[in-house]
C-alpha cells in the first residue's frame, strides 16, 4: 500500500483536501436534490462510544440547514412501546429534496431490544423482515438511501468510555445501556453481524473504522456524494412489481355480492343498542390491554360511511378513539412516501384509529387518475401487505370495510343529496364524474379485494342498499375481532 | 319554576325533543362553518367521574366524523415537563371549518400541577395569564370558543367513584389521582373556583350540572349550536389591537447602525475555534440541565444567515439541536391561527432550536404583502410578546438576531450569486423584488424591533457587512446568555 509509507502529517493534509473536494461536492448536489424532488436518507448506527454523532457533524457541517436534519429515533418519547417498531423511523423519514440523518435507528431498535430480551427470537425476526420491507419500500419511492456502521472493537470502546466517565461534562453521556453494551460486547457484536447480514441485500451496508475518525469522514462523505450523484444521473427510481405470496383470503366479486338483505326498523333498534352496549365493555377492555385497533372504512360515494362510523364510534369512549378522514394528500403529505401520511396518523397501543379513506386510494383513485405510475400501483398492493402485516405484528386488530352499494341506489341517494338543502354539501361535482367511471372503478376495487384480504387484515363487503343491515354487521364483525383478540391475549397469559 | 310541576316522563320527553332539534342545528351549521371557514373549540372541564367523556359523546354523536376531532391532552405522552405548559392545547387546535373538543386543558393543567406542588403559587399565576392570552389570541384569531366546566358535589363524586371501582369492567378508570382529589374535594373546588374567576373575562366560562345528564347535554348543545349561529351570522372575528405595557429594551434604527466593523482572517479563525469550543461545552451543559433554547434568526437577504447558522451549529451535538427553516405556510398552516406551526415545532428542554426566519414574518412580509389584516399584523405585536414570555417562563432561553447588512452589499452579494452557478439557486425573483421594497421593509424592521425587544426575549442587531464579525457577535452572544442561564440555575439550587 502506497498510503503506508507516506508521513503521517502528509496523510492528513491529503485527506484533508479529499474531505474539503467531498464537501464541496455536496454543497453543488444540495440544490440538484432539490430541483429534482430526491429525498435522501443516511442511516447512521454503530457502537456507543463510536463516534457516530461526531461523524454526522462531518457530514452536515457545510450543508445548509434548509437541505438537511438530523433525528435520534431512539430519544424521541414517541419510542415507547405505545407505537408500532418503525412508527419513529417511518414519521422522520425527509421529504423531497432533503436529507435526514438517523443518529441510530432501526437496526439499534431491533437489536437492542432483542439482546435486552424485551422481544423473542421469533418478534427479532420479524422486525429484521419488516426492515427489509421498509427499506425496499423507501428505495422503490425513490429515496436514496446510505447506510453506515461506525466500528470500534472492544479495547477501544473500554478506552472511550473511561475517557467520557472521567470528564465531568461527558460523564452523564454514557447510559447504564451503555456500559451493558460493553460488558456484552461479543453478543452485540454477533447480533449486529447477524443484523447486517439479514438487512444487506436490498440496501448495502457500509462498516467504517471508527478509531480513524477522518478516514471515516471522508469514506462517508465519499459513500454519500457517490450515491447522491447515482441518482442525480438516473433520475428517481420506480421500483417495479414483484411477486410476494401472501396467504390471501378468497374474495366475492362485488358483481357476485346479494345486496338485498334489510333489517327492520324494531329489531334494528333493539340489535344496535344491544352491540352497542357490548361494544363499550369491549373498548374499555381493550383500553386496559393496550390492544391497538384500526378500523379501514372505503366504500361507494354516498355508501353511508359516515353514518355507519357514527353508530359505531356512538359507544366510544372519545378519549380513546380516533376517526381520521382522509382527503386529497396536502404539498407536504405528497413530498413524501405515500405511506407516510398514515404511519403518522397510527393509534397508539389501546386506542381505536378510525380511517374514513384509507391507504387503498392508492390502488383506486391514484391508479385511475393517474397520480401515480403504473409500477406505484401494481407495486402497491405488496406494499400495503406489507405495511399491514408490521401493524398486526405489533399486536393491531385490523379490519377493513368496503362498504358497498349499487348504482341505482347511489343515484337514488345522489338525487336525494341534490334535493335536500342541508345534504347538498355532501355532493359534489367529483361524485358525479366518479359514478362515470363506476365500471372501472369495480374492476380496481375487485382487483384489490382479492390481493389484499388477508388472514390478518381481512376485508369485510358490507352490504349497505340498507344502510341499518350494514351497521349493524359492520358493528357485529369488530365485536367477533376484538373478543378474539382479548381471549387471544388472555390464552397468552396477560 | 314551571318545570317542577310536570311530571317526571313528560320532562325527559321535553328535554329528547329538545336535544333532537339542537342536534339538527348542529347538523345544519357543520357545513356552514367549513364554508366560512370557522374554527371552534369546546373546552369540556370538570370534577373526576362528573362524565365528561359522556358528555363530549352526546355532542358529537350526529356530528360528521370529518368535522371534528376529540383530544385529551392530560394523556397525550408529550404531556410531559419537557414541553410548555399551553404547548400540547396549542398543538391540538383545530382547522378552520372544525370542531375540536378537549377532554380537560388548560384547567386542569393548571389545578392539578399546582395542587400538586409541582408548580409554585407564582407559576400558577403565570399560567392564569398566559391561559387569558391564550384564549384572547385565538378569539382574536377567529375562533370560536365554548367553555364548560361539569360539576358535581362531593357525595355524588363518591358515589360515582365507588360505582366505578365496584364494577370490574371500571375499577381501572379511578386513577390514584381521582381518590387524591376526591378527598381533596375542597381544595379543588376553591381553585376550580378561582381559576374560573380569573379566567372568565376574556371567555366565559358555563358551569353544567353534572347529575342530570340530559339536561346537561342539552345546555351544552345549547351553548355550542348558539356560539356558532353567533359566529356564523357575525363572520370571522378579527380581534383590534390593544395597548399592553411590555417593559421594552431600546433598540437602535437601522439607519443608525455602524456597519463598518470588521476582523481580520486569522484573528477570526482563532476566536471562531475558541468560542465553538466553549458553545460546544455548554451544549452540554444545558442539555444536562435541561434548558431550552429558542434562537430566531430573521435578516435581509442575503446578509449570510444561513453561513452564520451553519458557524454556530458547527460545535453541536446534532442529538440536541434542530433548524427549522420557515418557508411559506403550507394550507394545514394557513388554516390554523398563524402561531400553531411555530408551536408544533418547539424544542423539548435540554435542546435547541435554531429558526431560520421566524414568527415574526407576519409583521414584515404578511404586513407587506397584505397576507393579514392590518389588525392582524398590529394585534401580533403583543400577540408575539406574549407568546415570548410564555416561552421564557417555561425556562426557556430565547435570542432574536437581526442580521443586519446595507443596500449597497445585498446588491454586491446578488451580483456574485448571479454570476456563480453554484450559488444561482440562492437567488430568486422575489429577492429582487423584495429589495425594490427595501424603504418598507426598514419601516416595518424598526417598529418589530422597538416593539418586540424584551428583557426576556431580546433582539440584537447583527453587523454582518463582514460575515465573519457577525459570526463572532452571534456566537458571542449566544454563550454569555447560555452562562447565565446555567448560573441562575444553579443559584436556584438544581
Amino acid at each position: 500500500m502506497k498510503e503506508t509509507k507516506k508521513s503521517n502529517s502528509e496523510q492528513s493534509a491529503e485527506l484533508k483536501a479529499e474531505i474539503r473536494s467531498l464537501r464541496e461536492r455536496l454543497m453543488g448536489q444540495q440544490q440538484l436534490l432539490r430541483d429534482k424532488a430526491l429525498p435522501v436518507i443516511v442511516l447512521v448506527e454503530g457502537w456507543a462510544a463510536a463516534g457516530k454523532g461526531s461523524l454526522i457533524n462531518e457530514l452536515i457541517s457545510e450543508i445548509d440547514p434548509r437541505f438537511y436534519n438530523v433525528v435520534s429515533p431512539m430519544i424521541l418519547p414517541e419510542r415507547e412501546e405505545r407505537y408500532p417498531f418503525l412508527y419513529p423511523y417511518a414519521k422522520a423519514i425527509p421529504e423531497n429534496g432533503k436529507i435526514m440523518f438517523y443518529d441510530s435507528g432501526w437496526m439499534e431498535g431491533a437489536v437492542r431490544k432483542y439482546l435486552h430480551r424485551e422481544i423473542t427470537k421469533n418478534q427479532y425476526k420479524d422486525r429484521v423482515r419488516s426492515v427489509n420491507e421498509f427499506e425496499r419500500q423507501l428505495r422503490d419511492g425513490g429515496y436514496i438511501l446510505v447506510k453506515l456502521f461506525l466500528h470500534i472493537d472492544r479495547d477501544e470502546q473500554f478506552r472511550r468510555i473511561r475517557e467520557l466517565k472521567e470528564n465531568y461534562e461527558t460523564e452523564w453521556r454514557v447510559t447504564e445501556d451503555d456500559l451493558w453494551q460493553h460488558r456484552e460486547y461479543k453478543l452485540f457484536q454477533e447480533t449486529y453481524d447477524d443484523f447486517m447480514e439479514k438487512t444487506g441485500k436490498v440496501v448495502a451496508w457500509h462498516v467504517l473504522d471508527g478509531t480513524k475518525k477522518k478516514a471515516a469522514a471522508r469514506d462517508a462523505l465519499k459513500l454519500l456524494v457517490d450515491a447522491i450523484d447515482q441518482g442525480l444521473e438516473n433520475g428517481r427510481y420506480v421500483g417495479k412489481p414483484f411477486k410476494e405470496q401472501f396467504p390471501l383470503l378468497p374474495m366475492q366479486k362485488l358483481s357476485e355480492v346479494d345486496l338485498s338483505p334489510t333489517v327492520e326498523e324494531e329489531a334494528y333498534q333493539q340489535e344496535l343498542k344491544r352491540l352497542q352496549k357490548r361494544l363499550g365493555e369491549l373498548h374499555n377492555t381493550i383500553y386496559r390491554k393496550k390492544i391497538p385497533v384500526i378500523l379501514c372504512y372505503e366504500g361507494w360515494d354516498a355508501a353511508g360511511k359516515g353514518g355507519n362510523i357514527r353508530r359505531l364510534a356512538r359507544p366510544l369512549d372519545p378519549r380513546g378513539f380516533d376517526v381520521m378522514p382522509i382527503a386529497s394528500p396536502e404539498p407536504h403529505e405528497l413530498n413524501r412516501q405515500y405511506l407516510w401520511r398514515f404511519w403518522t396518523r397510527l393509534p397508539r397501543s389501546g386506542h381505536i384509529c378510525i380511517f374514513d379513506r384509507t391507504w387503498y386510494g392508492r390502488v383506486m383513485v391514484e391508479r385511475l387518475e393517474g397520480y401515480c405510475t403504473e409500477d406505484d400501483w401494481k407495486r402497491a398492493y405488496n406494499e400495503i401487505n406489507e405495511f399491514e402485516r408490521q401493524l398486526t405484528d405489533w399486536g393491531a386488530v385490523l379490519l377493513k370495510f368496503w362498504i358497498h352499494i349499487d348504482p341505482d341506489t347511489q343515484l337514488a341517494r345522489f338525487t336525494d343529496r341534490q334535493n335536500t338543502p342541508e345534504k347538498q354539501w355532501k355532493l359534489t361535482e367529483e361524485d358525479w364524474r366518479n359514478r362515470e367511471k363506476w365500471p372501472q372503478y369495480e374492476e380496481a376495487i375487485d382487483e384489490m379485494l382479492q390481493k389484499t384480504s388477508t388472514e390478518n387484515a381481512p376485508w369485510f363487503i358490507i352490504e349497505s342498499n340498507d344502510k341499518k343491515y350494514a351497521r349493524i354487521k359492520t358493528i357485529r364483525i369488530l365485536i367477533e375481532a376484538l373478543e378474539k383478540a382479548c381471549d387471544e391475549q388472555l390464552a397468552k397469559g396477560d
